[in-house]
């Protein structure tokens, strides 16, 4: 049966605008010669719509896009994901939806049954789920009975998944009711290294089903979310038959064999693109994380600061490849502290990039502030508080462009320092989008000499991925005044953050005991920091915001005995 | 049977305190001569612990702590809340639990069965609903059956909620069971008017099972999250026999009357304080979040901003109440644009409230700034960032205050304001804790009058209270150059953000149809401005924050139309 797979990248509460781009792919999937086309999880609406789902016109809104869109489909089944309301007086008032289209109307709808309510997922916020009867989820198109699951309905398999959440298997369960093609619209968030697993996941459930499945994933970047696209086909031997694009808008068509065995001689029931793995999957992801978050947004242009320093280098790098080269303005801006090298680093990265440059000393104004505080600073010594005035007076001047010129702020604060609140509110904190707040140090050296080798010059100059890391806030300061190296800190964060694991298990890893605890000290203490900054693009398994909440005003002494 | 109600006030993830705590008042309740002690909702852990819960360690911490409790209860009975693991090897790892303590050991549980997720409440990110049958958690105490149940299990009463969100109803099933006597214990933060309709529901549900309650409630500030108590006792023909303190730790004794008929002649069973209401409740709220922000951080004094306004002064007199004269220092940043009354009324509110005064003016960073960025803004008119500069220098001197002196910034933003965007990121914004930002700008008015009016004398001096409001960012500037009358946007605030009315539902309530799309749109468009916000303090039913979770990149078009 020839499928095609939308592979769309919706706006986020644009109804029209989706409504419009499912139009326009179902066309194409009909010209085509599909038989069926497949969309993405809550396609409508995008995902995550958050609490625009409170709206009751926003829920309306929808279902009248739904009938819109019906009533255009003709000689083709459309499978469109979208919200609608649970009939049933008692229970959360919605349910997280698809609905066949055939012929000018819905011929059948299926509920989402597993709710994710993990990480950056909070489906039981809105939906209840959809009854476990699976019968009512299968669906005839042409002559194969098809299942209708949902993202999160796929990822409760025995064998793949350590500790199951659901006690249900919607898949198993449509298997025995006499699936003989999984369906499966996703909005699946990139997270490196997912995709992978995504792969072997969904051939684990084929195989064990007999069952070729059909998973169409959204793309494209919503607020700290990419969504990597990368929709498949998989035979019922669990072969990869054909492969979406990464990070793009695609519509994969494909002739998907029906049956257990899988298609005869491995033959590729459609385009197999190669997915991007690794480092070049993570600059992926930013890159279009970027892109879209500033055009979602509603901006053309982005000003950067750049302190001749790796993280500003790599985020104005990701900048010029989201938004071309003319859109990027980077601002040096030395101050006492700066090294001689600061501005010509952050001079020749723009020249490399082709981007705009200024500069903007900031010493008229950081004397200006000593001079107004002088009196009531007088006899104490300089601490933290003279350093984060610096940066502050940065932070300032880059959103005075930012009004003034309507270019939206990037910050370039790394992982690693957002953990351990290495890093100052308000200052360079500052900007509407932190662009590798999920990248931790180690990793952002790694993608500055991906992107130099992958251009084949030096977009990012040498000198700033190999010097010293400093703030340069105080006399030769650098970094490991402060902090671990980045390897030992970048290893803690690591098994502290995304593994949750505890000092104790940490140390018996083989970490220095003092080294483990004072930088868990650093960690808990500067949640007051994290919750006030920008949004980040999540690339990893735990990323700070919106999946990590933690309680700000909080004594949890965490002791190396496990209690 | 006489019962004591630990009405005790937490902090999130102080195992160790909380602990000592549950003991301390464990002795109490012995003494007074209780049969039975009942504590909150995750007493423990404080609540909500958020992700601590995700934390192995935590748990354990948590599992040890109720051991060393359960050996130290001998000649009473207690019912603790704590974090339990779940033990079936599917479902979400973790209860909401609270466990009955006797003769040196755990003699019973019951796992919470309604799971809310809504508002301010993630709880099936955490925690697997406990098994529906409801003999299970009947408990023997002394000559009476108890039924055990965990705040929310008591919400979804169906002559009382209009929308029934669980298909359950726990304290229906614990009647049938044989319960003589339903106990709660519950973490419920206050919205104003809640604690009224807390009333109503348990009465109406003692009433129908002619069956009493002890309702345990916490108490204390944690984040946005101010739990007022308010713990009581109702009979079994649904009046209330007792009633603890409101905003402050209370044991509670009461010799509940068990039965349907309710106490012979209706006698108090226990003390029986008047709990607030209307303005005097969100005081009491206001005064006790912010303490407990600013202890429980581990911060002695505060530090705000004072523009002569009624936001500010409002601020420091709550912080004054809160944490004692001493520990507040109010700083006046007049700028090119500020009013001659602007430091004067400052000054007064300092001396009235006996704080701490300084005087900051910003004319010569303001300046410096000014020269900084001419070149580059030469030719083009002054506009909004400008005005923003000034703000970003106050907010910068601000925290260098607080850096230096360690006190925290308070931020003096109300919610009027922040829901239009009628604040400067950076700027006004800045601060550890936004007090009022969830007071709209009328109860701020009102919160001021009451002040003075309690206090018998003028605190906030009332030339801020009259005076037309105004930002003084640039000449002649006020607020309602911008915005609506405040009367006029907090009606609109109230039905577009409390109670999601959509445009043309607040238009058919006889409000200005631009008027309406205008606030709409400056409300929808100020998102990133409030992702980037200090936490507030929560009074409404809805306010921005963990409660309110909207994306920033989107693009919803709302017509006056419905859809």
């Amino acid at each position: 049966m020839r499928i095609a797979l939308a592979q769309m990248n919706p706006t986020v509460g644009d109804i029209a605008g989706n409504c419009a781009k499912v139009l326009d792919f179902l066309a194409r999937a009909k010209a085509a010669g599909a038989k069926l086309v497949v969309f993405p999880e809550l396609s409508l609406v995008g995902y995550p719509a958050k609490d625009l789902l409170l709206k009751p016109q926003f829920i309306n809104d929808n279902l009248a896009a739904l009938g819109r869109i019906a009533a255009q489909v003709h000689g083709i089944d459309a499978v469109v994901g979208y919200v609608d309301r649970n009939a049933q007086p008692v229970g959360r008032p919605l349910h997280n939806a698809v609905a066949l289209l055939r012929d000018g109307g819905i011929v059948g709808r299926h509920f989402k049954t597993l709710l994710p309510t993990y990480d950056v997922f909070d489906e039981s916020r809105y939906f209840e789920p959809g009854p476990a009867q699976a019968h009512k989820n299968l669906v005839r198109i042409g002559d194969v009975t098809c299942g209708l699951s949902i993202c999160e309905d796929l990822w409760n398999d025995e064998k793949m998944i350590p500790r199951r959440l659901y006690h249900q298997n919607p898949i198993a369960d449509l298997h025995h009711a006499g699936a003989q093609l999984m369906i499966n619209a996703s909005a699946s968030p990139f997270v490196v290294g997912k995709h992978e697993f995504r792969l072997e996941l969904f051939s684990s459930q084929a195989r064990q089903f007999g069952q070729p499945l059909v998973y169409v994933n959204q793309v494209g970047g919503n607020d700290e979310l990419v969504f990597d696209g990368n929709s498949v086909v998989i035979d019922g031997a669990g072969n990869v038959m054909a492969q979406g694009r990464d990070f793009e808008e695609d519509l994969l068509v494909a002739d998907v064999p029906i049956g257990r065995g899988g298609a005869a001689g491995g033959t590729p029931a459609g385009p197999m693109h190669a997915p991007s793995r690794g480092i070049a999957s993570i600059y992926k992801a930013l890159v279009l994380g970027l892109r879209d978050y500033v055009r979602k947004c509603g901006f053309f242009s982005v000003v950067v600061g750049l302190s001749g320093g790796i993280d500003s280098a790599l985020t104005a790098a990701l900048a010029a490849a989201a938004l071309g080269c003319g859109k990027v303005t980077g601002v040096a801006m030395p101050g006492r502290f700066s090294s001689e090298h600061s501005v010509a680093d952050a001079k020749k990265l723009a020249q490399n990039l082709g981007i705009a440059f200024c500069l903007l000393p900031i010493n008229a104004v950081h004397e200006a502030y000593e001079r107004t505080l002088a009196e009531l600073f007088a006899g104490r010594q300089p601490d933290i508080t003279e350093e984060n005035l610096q940066a502050r007076v940065r932070g300032a001047l880059l959103m005075a462009l930012s009004n003034k010129f309507g270019h939206l702020l990037l910050s370039t604060g790394n992982k690693s320092e957002l953990a351990v609140g290495y890093c100052t509110l308000y200052g360079d904190m500052c900007g509407g989008l932190a662009v590798i707040s999920d990248v931790p140090k180690t990793t952002v050296w790694e993608l500055a000499r991906w992107i130099n080798q992958n251009a084949g010059r030096e977009l990012i100059p040498q000198s700033s991925i190999d010097k010293v890391p400093s703030a340069e806030l105080r006399p030769n300061q650098t970094d490991q005044d402060t902090l671990p190296p980045y390897e030992i800190l970048d290893a803690i964060l690591q098994r502290y953050v995304e593994e949750e694991k505890g000092p104790g298990e940490i140390v018996a890893e083989g970490y220095d005991q003092q080294t483990v605890s004072s930088v868990i000290r650093m960690i808990d203490r500067s949640e007051y920091k994290r919750r006030q900054a920008a949004p980040g693009l999540k690339v990893t398994s735990r990323a700070f915001g919106f999946g990590r909440r933690m309680p700000i005003a909080q004594n949890y002494q965490q002791s190396l005995q496990d209690g």
